[in-house]
């Protein structure tokens, strides 16, 4: 199965036009200031002055951390991505403008980092473990294929095959390997752009590498001459960086987050690519130590702040956790790779449970805040007086010293057209149900949303038409068949129209017993998206809330423009105790009306308590034990 | 109301006996030899080492912690009670060492720290908020008064005498405070065991320029010049300390547990020294915050490892917070000086409490294992998986570099006979039921098991024998009133002898529903004692368990030596998902029997998961809803 991509299709939902209109109209306009340090009140980003510098344009010292290039590259990626959805002279000049600064701090031997060029240029590649050399390159890779297939410009593409051919020159007969994984997945993206077959070779050799022989991460930490960029990384050991094992041995998601979902996102490029039952299988582990025993009910993953990493089966705290915007990202990448590599749709609801919650979540209703720690409990008063929960920030932030998250919501949210339909064969899918156009090879599809239900027209040869039925959802259409998660029409060529109805349900979801958090607790969803009691609706002491178990729901249009319901139910509070602390009354509840939103829309109305999983009241005995009769 | 002394009374209960045994006959001279830095394998203290270096015997540096020679004086303290409890001549030799060592060791002006003696005699008080010299002085005082009560040797009376002169004349004039309180309620010890009024009003002058006008500790803090101890300590507040306001105007504990609780200890021997309304009043509202909004069910205190410190009301984790042992020995030290001045009884249950859960749960069966920090809940995976639970040992660690734990549990227990009666004019109080012996003023008191009750002999003048009802306790007694939580025997004088019988109620607790991390769940006590499940009892995945909210339990002598049987009943195991992380089925249960155990006996066979509080599972419906008719 293979996705199409971005350049073949054209969204046109309100819902995810809004968001990217937001993106493309304040995101990216504000990152280029930011990136420029031309906002007032804003911590000074210095990535351009970087560039202009390592290009001889000014007189500077690097400043920034070390991997601040890869915030020009995903803005440029962004923005590559933007210019494809349409037209924008001004956004098109500072691309170019980029585009030309990139170029310039290029080094005549093809390597490309302002940081070692400005810095420490005799110490290149001495610290893989820190430096982000390969990241940085990988980043400048992806941007370089977002603005080549949108724009046709074939500048950048020089300056990455220069810079792809020195990495090539200098690592492919070496076993070393990034500190951070992402120049894997945008080599291979690279020999898929361009052919380039050298491109493929040194992707595979870096994963091949990795975990194998003498540790390279262990090796630069243990050596006393290192030196170190973040003290804080002496405490890190090999499975952070996924060093631990040979790739193929590996069998549970650990380490950093982020650079574990990179890294597992390139394992199944290169699965595909080589038709690797090993590699295959190894992914397939990965994905299910992910989505089955590590993943928060919103797609957040990293379930500890200290190395913003992965910790052990069922350990999901909802109030310490790190669940940073960026891992979810990641983790859409390695979904969506997934249902290529194994052709199975479901697992694209991982994908879509990233990007329905936790991505969205990340980005402020004004496109110029946001969360990169996602929490799925906030009180105000605990958070401000517990140093275990000083990363989880209450309120979006306006932009944060290391900006990893932000340009990284832009560039998905801007390349979601590359994320709609796949092919395999005589087969289309239909894996995300967002109105839009699809154009590609003679076949026309139009999806569009009409008086409640779908309808996709087609015109074109004879094709199935594979439509994936999300998560919660209840799928029907007249003349198809529902199969395995999917709803079947058989298309058989010319110009037809099919209809179908898509009805998220909203229930209660439980977590598997083990994790200890969640246990007697539920949370709501509607379809794939999460919901979340906030303050604003249901007044403080969220956590006294408890919900019958066969409450019923109501769902109303309100006022959150988030393209989804407000929903309200009948709940009950427990009342608190008279003055002790414990007591062995048991609780006493008053009923209460709850209303619920979208998880993704929380903190958008000040500072206040946010609760996903809440307390359940069993009502409906009979259900609950099994010895007894129905 | 005043405490009778432990030099007035014995303790003959078996069970207390034993643990008191086992610190005599195993913490003490294991101390002593940690202390002598005799112990194989053990990590070097060099307390003594230091000690004999101040006092001029070996040239040598100091080492270790800044506040180590507290880790002597509480040794003393408790050896002095242990000599109380019974003669050993190799411990009166011990401690005859140590206080020739403690005599040697100050200065010719009255000064006494082996710390600032041996590497900054020019830097004495520079440095109040972490030196330490404050708190060591306190404890040599605590353990003077001690030995003096003890042993009727004088010697070290006037080595403490000297130096609390030496302090007055230091002090007194001037508005500086410790970083660490402790001087001031050993201060008061020694004004009532001497009658030295100075001692009493440098106490007065600690607490009451704590606070006040310029802050002592910012200063210190903010002065460029300061030699910081602790790097950490940069990103404390003034509220760490207790001085970020006056003490009167203090209603909610604040800042690190240990530092706390020594403090307010101190304000209520002051309330009471001087019948202090304001003082008084501001010791009850600081008891209640502790007791009534910011302390686990098993007494321990301080919600958060950072700054070992409170937080917000009702925010108690059961995974991160700190719980240390000797904070739960300060909550003892505040509540039973809060018992003398307001004679209310009931607050006697917060000493109880924590004595019986936390601080018992710091020794381990062996004499030689011990908890700093008191988990509910323990997973190992878990725990050694996520850096948030670094601080929390899943097993009794031996000794650690900071040593203040274990001498601060056995001085405790040493002198717990002075914990039992306390007499208020013609009143004689039983505050807990153990069995002991009382000579005081030609009254006799006997306290005794007898066939399942307990009997109280009395020979003596008339008296009202008044009997604290312990927590969760039914009381009877033939010819008693029951008021207020007291059981009252009026004795005409002569001899007599008062039957009753004490029944502790097993049952189940709920925390306030505020406490986010306990609602819709419970924990198990009997008496005063709480109770956890573990693995060694009940199988992994403590998480999945829940308890019928009706159900009966058991209680079973079993194997424990914990002076407590284990308690069963019949529970339920919500089964694990097949496969899916997350569900919309209602969790499913399968019946189990469970097996709890003491809290304070947790963790004596092996590392292994451990769980206070547990899910509750509602059968009784109707108890439930207010509005629903019973």
């Amino acid at each position: 199965m293979k996705l199409l991509p971005f350049t073949d299709v054209k969204i046109t939902d309100a819902y995810w036009m809004e968001k990217i209109e937001l993106v493309r109209r304040v995101v990216l306009p504000y990152q280029w200031e930011i990136l420029n340090d031309r906002v007032q009140g804003a911590q000074k980003s210095c990535c351009i002055r970087n560039f202009r510098a390592a290009a001889g344009e000014i007189r500077a010292p690097h400043s920034g951390v070390v991997f601040l290039d890869s915030d020009l590259y995903k803005w440029l990626e962004a923005a590559s991505y933007s210019l494809a959805i349409g037209a924008d002279s001004r956004l098109e000049a500072w691309a170019e403008e980029a585009v030309e600064l990139i170029a310039a701090a290029q080094q005549p031997d093809g390597y490309l980092n302002t940081y070692y060029t400005l810095m420490k240029p005799d110490k290149r590649y001495t610290n893989l473990m820190e430096g982000h050399e390969l990241y940085c390159a990988g980043h400048m890779i992806e941007a370089t294929v977002a603005y080549s297939q949108a724009s046709g410009k074939n500048k950048l593409l020089g300056v990455a095959l220069k810079l792809a051919r020195h990495l090539y020159d200098t690592f492919m007969h070496q076993s070393k390997y990034p500190g951070h994984p992402e120049i894997e997945l945008a080599l291979f993206k690279l020999y898929e752009h361009t052919g380039e077959r050298f491109c493929l070779d040194l992707s595979k050799q870096f994963l091949d590498a990795r975990g194998q022989g003498e540790n390279q991460m262990e090796k630069e930490r243990l050596d006393p001459g290192h030196e170190w960029i973040w003290e804080d990384m002496k405490r890190f050991d090999n499975a952070y960086f996924q060093t631990h094992l040979p790739l193929r041995e590996q069998e549970s998601a650990e380490g950093h987050a982020v650079r574990a979902m990179y890294l597992y996102a390139a394992m199944a490029d290169a699965a595909k690519a080589a038709d690797d039952e090993g590699l295959k299988d190894a992914c397939k582990k990965l994905f299910l130590s992910v989505s089955g025993r590590r993943m928060y009910v919103t797609g957040g993953i990293g379930s500890s702040s200290f190395g913003e990493r992965f910790t052990s089966d069922w350990d999901l705290p909802n109030d310490t956790m790190y669940c940073e915007t960026c891992a979810s990202v990641g983790l859409m990448l390695f979904a969506r790779r997934m249902t290529a590599l194994t052709g199975d749709v479901s697992t694209y609801s991982v994908w879509e449970r990233a990007l329905h919650n936790t991505v969205l979540a990340g980005l402020g209703g004004d496109g110029k805040h946001f969360f990169y720690v996602n929490p799925l409990q906030v009180i105000p008063a605990v958070n401000h007086g517990n140093m275990a929960m000083e990363h989880v920030k209450t309120v979006r932030q306006s932009w944060f010293g290391v900006a990893c998250c932000p340009p990284n919501i832009a560039r998905t949210l801007l390349s979601l057209s590359g994320s709609i339909y796949a092919q395999n064969g005589g087969d289309l899918y239909v894996l995300a149900h967002i109105e839009s156009e699809l154009e590609k090879d003679g076949l026309c599809v139009r999806l569009t949303r009409e008086s409640g239900g779908y309808c996709l027209y087609v015109l074109g040869e004879a094709v199935n038409l594979r439509l994936r039925i999300p998560e919660g959802c209840i799928m029907t259409g007249e003349g198809a068949v529902e199969r395995d998660g999917e709803l079947i029409f058989r298309h058989p060529g010319g110009q037809a129209v099919y209809s179908y109805t898509l009805i998220p349900r909203v229930r209660l979801v439980y977590a598997d017993p083990r994790v200890l958090y969640n246990n007697g607790k539920a949370c709501l969803m509607r379809g794939p998206d999460v919901y979340c009691l906030e303050e604003a609706d249901n007044g403080p002491d969220l956590s006294a809330v408890y919900l019958p178990d066969n409450a019923a729901f109501l769902e109303d249009e309100g006022d959150i423009r988030e393209g989804l319901p407000v929903i309200r139910a009948q709940g009950l509070r427990a009342d608190a105790r008279d003055g002790a602390l414990y007591g062995e009354d048991a609780p006493r509840f008053t009923p209460c009306g709850l209303r619920f939103v979208p998880y993704r829309y929380w903190g958008n109305r000040g500072e206040n308590e946010m609760l996903v999983w809440f307390n359940v009241k069993h009502c409906a005995q009979a259900r609950e034990i099994k010895e007894e009769p129905k």
